[in-house]
């Protein structure tokens, strides 16, 4: 392993990542509110640490794929480190553990916060944390679109030439124009985003704001209500339709562009995971109608499907805004939102969890061996759309799954092991690990992380951390600090 | 598919079921109590149809694997039903669909009752009750050890000649051999056990029907407060230790009798199973000692370790039995139960659950994939003790284990849909899917599950029913049903 280069880069990530703190300094000037100093200083700091890594440590050594994983996993740790310098100079996020869990989750697009009152926070350490959602959310796409195939190599090996899905030659064979074309369909989704939340009466600020935690499927937002503080059917129509559209993979968003629509409808993983919305939306908007005690949409349908909309394109997106509380919707609802964290957006997308590609093929392996029982001796082939799914793709995804699984169960332990109630230990675990946001009871739609001692809050930040970085990029990271010989 | 067969085979089980009513006939006689024209009329209806299938259905055709696999299933439905009988003619255990929960119960060695005065209930039915329980032991021990070689395959085929466990060679080269040792080994463990029982204190009644319960990790008690009424350490003990062997491998029990000690120690699913007990059990110990707010452990850690012995063994080999309402224990404990409940007993014992096989498989499975992170143009055998196991087997554990988890969360959205509140839905479906016997919150260990609606205990009699045959063998009768034709 080849420790100057990966430190090197890490110099390049903090001055960009220092360069980006001018925009928030830049809101602070504008709107004041007494945060300009805490951002100055950790702009100074950023810059000069990056500086010093950048020509204290010298390489010329070409990356190979085990360095970029390590350079990627210790970037997103580093920028959750110094990224959270802002919120810490200023006081107002409390000790310092608390800033890291707020910027981690800022830049592996989670969006769980440890603030109780958002609104007091000065607009430009507010504009900061959408920002970090903003750079995170563009950090995994180009990370699993442009730069994996780089490498020939993927996390979890899913984009493999043998799945449907982006690979380098499809987009373009010059990683540089990858990039290019991704960037812009991103930012390009942010600007029409913040002009159409404009035309329902949002200022400039706030619809960037939410444009940014919308694209990056990342969920903080700048009201302590969240969306259901603008009270418009309007802006909850336009922020369900982007969250879907962020939970798609990007790929096909340049598809779109291209004009090749047949590329884009064909696509199984979208099929698959329009049809998971469209059918648990529909469940979910029957049971709060039909249920008693929920007296808001007992006499409005429209209002229960519109809200079930919001709310499973938003849990299942990883984006995590609410329009409704749904911790006190009927248990069913409860627990469907809670199976669709597991599930998560699109591979390539800006979503989290264990994403829609390998739940279908979960289901397609599934019917496969159900299939074989009936005729032990038929060989079947596990196709996706049109393209056979290799065995070594159908293995890791099902070794992915259960490492999954295995981290939710050690994290929920742990947590109930520090004291706190089944359900609130299950869905902090799950909202972190699938980078969703909020949970039920004490991390329920209304409530916050912030009453978590240090020691589950550094647990939930290493579940974002491995859930974005969907696992096997952070542990060949830890491998090798432990195996530094080799 | 020889339907003709399949039935014929139905007719030998019915009647011996009718044969096995004598008995709690004979104790209905002997000790009265009103159930005795209820079983003398059940065992009529289940001699006369019994014969009939035999009578009227014809065939000299021979067994094939997939015709073994759904006789064994029907097997089972068919106990349920006929063993319900006496339940519903009696009156006492409420409508037919009760008496079908408690009797499926029963043979698949769950132990959820739909009782709630369990001693109200006449000596011979409850003595029939945990017969059921042993018959059903016996019976998947016979399935997985005996049957399964003689068609060289196994549900999951987990007891292929790849992985250590019982093969028809390793024991005994003739069926009717090892079928006749097992029943050895069970009655003999059974007879034990019911000695040190009465050493206790218990009376023979008492301690034959707890026997019969803890042989078949089943978990029936002719208590209202199941083992806690005794308030005996001595019988705690016993009863830990012979719920941990009948937990293990039945093959090994007849490695010991041959005195091939090795062969049972070198083990690994005996050794993992003994480690994930040893280190639950101390994690739990600690957990309610040091927790506030238990006040009867508070001064004694003796009895809070053996009480968290007693329920770790009890839950992770399936039995069921308690001695301490752990619902009230802290979400650790609890949490830890539950995952344990995941886990199950040994291959080839009368444990359910996933095996712990399985999940030493997983483990192992998860390790190699880490490995190859590092090392990626290394191959990696996964290897369980000694023994290589072959891709084929592991793809199918992992395959196991997805369906596994897939029915136990469509479960846990039915019951949630049902009205349920989530712990009970969750905890209520695990439980029976694992043929455990009690859950948290309303199903949890002093509580019963005669609260459910009938659709509910029908979903759940279905989850009890493929928890025990390990899934494979239910779905293989579902699709031959559903396509008649092949």
């Amino acid at each position: 392993m080849n420790w100057s280069l990966i430190i090197k880069v890490q110099g390049y990530l903090l001055l960009i990542l220092g360069i980006m703190m001018i925009f928030p300094l830049m809101i602070s000037f504008h709107y004041g509110g007494g945060d300009l100093g805490a951002i100055a200083l950790s702009i100074a700091i950023t810059l000069i640490t990056g500086l010093a890594f950048i020509f204290i440590f010298k390489s010329d050594k070409k990356f190979k794929a085990k360095e970029g994983f390590a350079s990627v996993s210790l970037g997103w740790i580093l920028s959750a480190l110094f990224g959270a310098l802002p919120y810490f100079f200023h006081g107002s996020f409390g000790p310092y553990i608390n800033c890291v869990f707020e910027a981690m989750s800022g830049f592996t697009t989670t969006g769980s916060t440890i603030l109780s009152d958002i609104e007091s926070i000065p607009r430009g350490l507010l504009f900061w944390r959408s920002l970090t959602h903003w750079l995170g959310g563009m950090g995994i796409v180009l990370f699993t679109i442009a730069i994996l195939p780089m490498f020939g190599i993927a996390p979890g090996q899913l984009y493999n030439a043998e799945v449907p899905g982006p690979t380098k030659d499809r987009l373009s064979p010059k990683i540089k124009d990858t990039a290019k074309i991704l960037w812009l369909i991103y930012i390009g989704l942010t600007i029409i985003e913040t002009i159409f939340l404009m035309f329902g009466g949002m200022d400039l600020y706030t619809a960037v704001n939410h444009s940014f935690a919308t694209v990056a499927t990342g969920g903080f937002s700048t009201l302590n209500t969240s969306i259901s503080g603008f009270n418009s059917v309007y802006i909850d129509i336009v922020i369900t339709v982007f969250m879907f559209l962020a939970g798609v993979n990007f790929a096909l968003h340049f598809y779109l562009i291209k004009g090749r629509f047949r590329d884009f409808f064909k696509d199984s993983e979208l099929k698959f995971y329009t049809a998971v919305i469209t059918i648990t939306t529909i469940l979910i908007s029957l049971n709060i109608y039909f249920s008693s005690g929920i007296e808001k949409y007992t006499t409005n349908y429209g209002r229960a499907l519109l809200d079930s909309a919001f709310q499973v394109v938003s849990i299942t997106t990883t984006t995590g805004f609410m329009t409704a509380d749904f911790n006190l919707w009927p248990s069913f609802s409860a627990l469907l939102l809670v199976t669709l964290m597991f599930f998560g957006g699109c591979a390539g997308s800006t979503g989290g969890g264990m994403k829609q590609i390998r739940i279908l093929i979960l289901f397609k392996h599934l019917s496969n061996e159900i299939k074989k029982l009936a005729h032990p001796r038929a060989s079947f082939s596990l196709r996706v759309g049109e393209e056979h799914v290799e065995n070594h793709v159908v293995r890791n995804v099902l070794g992915f799954s259960i490492l999954f699984v295995f981290i939710f169960t050690g994290s929920t332990l742990f947590l109930a092991g520090m004291g706190y109630d089944i359900i609130t230990s299950f869905t902090a675990a799950i909202s972190c690990l699938g980078n969703i946001g909020p949970g039920l009871a004490r991390v329920g739609a209304i409530e916050n992380f912030g009453f978590f001692d240090s020691y589950s809050k550094g647990v939930l930040i290493f579940c974002m951390l491995l859930g974005r970085l969907e696992i096997y990029s952070v542990l060949i990271l830890i491998y090798s600090v432990i195996f530094r010989k080799r």
